[in-house]
């Protein structure tokens, strides 16, 4: 279950209105690493989990912060877009050229749809759509996708935060990017302790038995383009992260491997193919 | 530039077509985690690069390939479609048995919109949507984000590989999914070295100055649930990835935090809201 | 089976062209409650309609006004979409500072995909899609659907008319909010003739048996916020507009109502989960 | 802020699996009136209120309530999965008949993508998506929103309860059905509300001055289809909702309206058109 | 204006329901190339065409016999879903056979979303999109877009005409057929007279001046692959049709084209890139 | 197999950076018409075709080198965004009016998802989708689909060619342009080499039998609008292109067409439809 009380978690009040920076706060509360996604992630990958105690509880505790943390950009955004004028025809613009400026600059769906309201969309207008999450079934797959969402999340908060000088907005992003640091660090650290307690490991699945995979090839760096460089990585060459093997590098076409292509299928010619 | 030699990477070759399990192969071409997803997105990285040198190249090194296992997974799923049956109406049901497990098990677009082809579509026939990649200009949170890619793909791949006992499948999965194990340790393998070169850091992005942080939450685990073991995890003490703090564990709703709901907005009234 | 004349059912004239509030103009076509929307609506509501008579009537009656809805934006957005400059890159708005306001304020895809056409998108170029539309086979909660559905768009075109002074624009769309005027109030007449003839009530669906139903919450407010004036509403207390109960106020969590959570779901281990 | 527990705000717990009956489910979970719809629909129809007090209220303490039911239909469908098998190729379904009923009856990507879990799509396997919510900024149309949203839900389920005779999933739906039943009377009766205390009235936006309306057809039904009964209906004779009028009725095309088409657009030569 | 009319252009009467054949015929309602599709993109042509008179007319005649042809087939759709069963789980597939067939063939929305009714989705379920059309305010390009939706159509058509012998069905799709018939015919013969008459030619758009064109490269054949056939072709040796040139053949990669990787960028640091 | 070489198939190099153009050069990278389509459409209807040889040869020899196109687009962007600059509100804009030129017309996400990088995304930030290839199965109407496919994309390419006099871009484009020219006339010349050598013909699928089609309206153009002057074309009367009849030309509603509209249906009450 979930309840509501009617605070938030730290304080998101903008010094002044800015429906132009509105439209790119709108990217992480509904683009594809913002905090519906988040949220919505651990939820079901709490829903899915097949392990009760520790890991569950992690899932849980981490999700319903992110429904807080889609509160408080919700709460901003609406009052970032306070003051939107009504205006902002051609005619407006040549009358005031700051309603000009805020022409192109301002998610014209806000006005229209939303009457400067918060809309569930991301920093183009794209609809929030649940094909953005993850939830396996497989622990160590899915933590790996969350440190991913943390980081990817991170870099966006901290770009933005770069776009505006306002001391209310940066105050509250100053408080997002430290529970990213955060988050994305105890997702490494839940992965790293799946690992140490034999629950997963690389190369995920574990389970499934090596024998079956072509042995030959899996741990080969198959260079497709002609960069001459990248045999000089750690992924070339040395041990594999898994600690059963050695990497090791290989021209592509090289010589054994292609495989003829098949013929042609010929399908019933009710299909009417040519 | 690409190149293309009518040639396969490895054989694929069904040793008898299985319209009800093509449908199950769509996955991982078109799905989220599909082949098409890999491709685009590594190559995406590299367009976005901003290193020359081994980075660059591992990304298209390897996303050539996976262009590559796009082609051999369509070349398997048009020839297990090659003897679907075009009476698939109930009629033809009550006349063959077979006709009717296959109903309900194949993708009718499969036969009406691609005369028994191969879509760029999931298992359900959700059109592949470039929504689905990342590529974001910071590699330790783009490989990140590969790693994952290669955890999911191998996970789907496995499961598949379980749902069917044709041997000419199996041979090709078995391939796919040995790249998959060496895929998902390269992309680790890269995290690392990036790591140890001094490219990026925990937290992503770490030239963000720490200092706008705010440093009071940013190791805390909140625990926004009422699970009990949520605080005996790696996550919730101990020492930070970063090597620079120590995790502490704090039950939400804590007595500091919370802060007043701002009052609701009055944007003007030719909004028309009430 | 549908017609066409070549005319227009009111006016559609701008005084002169306005790129830029063209695509302010695309929201009441192409968006979630555009006027495609609605046309499509009401014509699957008539198809799948399963009594014959005047409420199918009705049906048929408003959708095809809706098409011919559809014809009059989309022709004033040609009209508005008229003088388009072509060149629209930087170098162009340092020399025409016109040019440099109706960069960001017009729909590119109207320029580049269209040649200065309307287009089947919303005001932020997403795509009409049938998702929009509501056609339950259930008359009442459908005209309910409608009711909302002119509702928000009467607010869309209310805050369009407010985004320009052109005598052309607003002469149109007084004729278009007049339409929605009295839709609006046909919805909710129709709505209420249903209920008063018997055909259908609420609860909707009033034939599904109350029996059925766990009647031990079917009017309780439950309150999982913790707002103290929702208990204040006429949806807290009092008779409810079914004519059958008292509606009655419980704070959440309430002690009886918890239940334990299952254990995890333990599934077939070649899924691979852990 | 939201906040989690792990109880379920009423029991969800199968007799026994039923995986093909778990796709079924996902409608009310993830589809367009599906519980994620009303959880997010009224949260940002509460963050974008503009009067504090009791309907913001209302808001928030339905919202949460939403996300509860969120939670006890992932539980339930993660339960009906829980025996999903592995092998669902055609070479199974000749083994075992129960195999092939299930093949096409359960969605692939719960297997696939998920492990036998729960997923944030339909019942056909569309992804949820944010268009599918409403929140205008004008509480008298989206508490009409609500209404409908929660007849359409209630109608859903309702359909769904016949599909299955599982006396567990069955406790469960009349436990959720008696939340639509009260839900949609009290948006019902919070729209009343609304309008006895003049804060909003018909027609929606009710502040939009009329006298700027075409008021020559603002109480015409005009009959674009040639159903002779149309004129029968309280929508076509006697007062309006609104009380300001008369409902009248015209067939159509009616001889003053039409006007005539505009000359075809000349957009610039360099935008290539013919 | 468009007026509708209770009579249906061909009759659209199946000899008997069949739910699982629906879903199939779904395709050429919503689908990609369905009637939808046609008709509006007929409909954006001519709001969007530049040339008054007979290309215009012709645009106008047929949109609204594709809106026409929505219409038959939503009503077949109807109707073929009559007798749709309501149970469809487990249980009752082990009582009754039949209602196996139909569990995994059906579109399961069919009946939970629209009641046994009609939708405006494909065959897979997917909403039809606005994306799916073609205006661009060239003719010549568009009648080509035209051309090629009418054989897609009709080539559907012919599959699931294919899929059936219920009588009413196929008296239906043979109607469609001959209409898939002639106006693919009349796309083509449209595209022939523009051209005839000077309004466009190949390539298009003929009047971007050839001279800004790279006309070194303008009638090459390249092969980017390494088939041996292609240079046997219409393409790749002989006149061009447009009249103006010889088409050539050229080996990929040939020794002049390759042109050096650009350094990678370098944008500003606050980018956080890597 | 693919593989791929660090050069480029031309000079991919701006004379200087450009954010607000690589905006709209997004669309010939990532929209419905842009490179990706035509690369995936013409590999799909390779790994599709069914007949070995020239016209596969064709389509492998011709997708490839789309492949390469999208890379020289994607490094041209990359290149145009470079000097993106990350201060971009209302404050920034007051300071440097160059900014809020830039403000409106970037793509947002361009600078917050990607730090400065290309997107897989049309002009309007919509993300590709696969949704808009076509590959039938059938040749000759594929290889319709491609030219127009071309023409769509040459019409867009000389749209922005017009917005720019960026020498480098333009210089880029003129080489795109030039390809467009070519393989708009093969795919032309290849669809008439199939109908020479009886591969397939008029009417597309040739094969399904003309017996079936209601012959009595093969060849009629009905006018469903009033438009009087479609009766002159080329569509309305002379020799059909199939070279098998006559156009025709009817106004309708024409007395013997019209079918009567089936009484509605009747599902099972548990539906609870009305
Ligand atoms: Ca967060
Ligand atoms: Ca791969
Ligand atoms: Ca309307
Ligand atoms: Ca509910
Ligand atoms: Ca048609
Ligand atoms: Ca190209």
């Amino acid at each position: 279950m979930f309840f509501h009380k009617q605070e938030l978690q730290y304080t998101a009040k903008p010094k002044q209105p800015d429906a132009v920076y509105a439209r790119r706060m709108q990217e992480i509360l509904g683009g594809q690493y913002g905090e519906i996604t988040v949220a919505m992630q651990y939820s079901f990958q709490a829903w899915n989990a097949h392990l009760p105690g520790k890991y569950r509880d992690l899932l849980f505790g981490i999700a319903a912060e992110e429904f807080s943390h889609v509160e408080m950009i919700a709460t901003m955004i609406a009052q970032l877009l306070e003051k939107l004028p009504v205006e902002q025809s051609e005619a407006a613009i040549q009358a005031d050229p700051t309603v000009g400026a805020i022409l192109g600059g301002t998610d014209v769906q806000s006005a229209i749809v939303a009457g400067a309201g918060v809309r569930p969309v991301d920093s183009n207008g794209n609809p929030w759509q649940a094909s953005y999450i993850t939830a396996s079934g497989n622990l160590l797959a899915d933590f790996t996708a969350n440190a991913n969402a943390e980081m990817q999340g991170r870099v966006q908060v901290a770009r933005i935060y770069e776009m505006t000088d306002d001391p209310g907005v940066r105050d509250m992003l100053s408080f997002l990017i430290a529970r990213d640091t955060v988050h994305q660090q105890q997702w490494t650290a839940a992965a790293a302790e799946l690992q140490a307690e034999g629950v997963e490991q690389l190369p995920v699945p574990s389970n499934f038995p090596r024998s079956r995979e072509n042995r030959d090839v899996e741990y080969q760096f198959i260079n497709f383009s002609d960069g001459a460089e990248a045999k000089d990585g750690a992924w070339a060459k040395g041990p594999t992260p898994d600690g059963e093997g050695e990497f090791s590098y290989e021209e592509a076409p090289f010589p054994t491997s292609p495989a003829v292509f098949p013929p042609p299928t010929q399908p019933d010619p009710r299909f009417f193919g040519t």
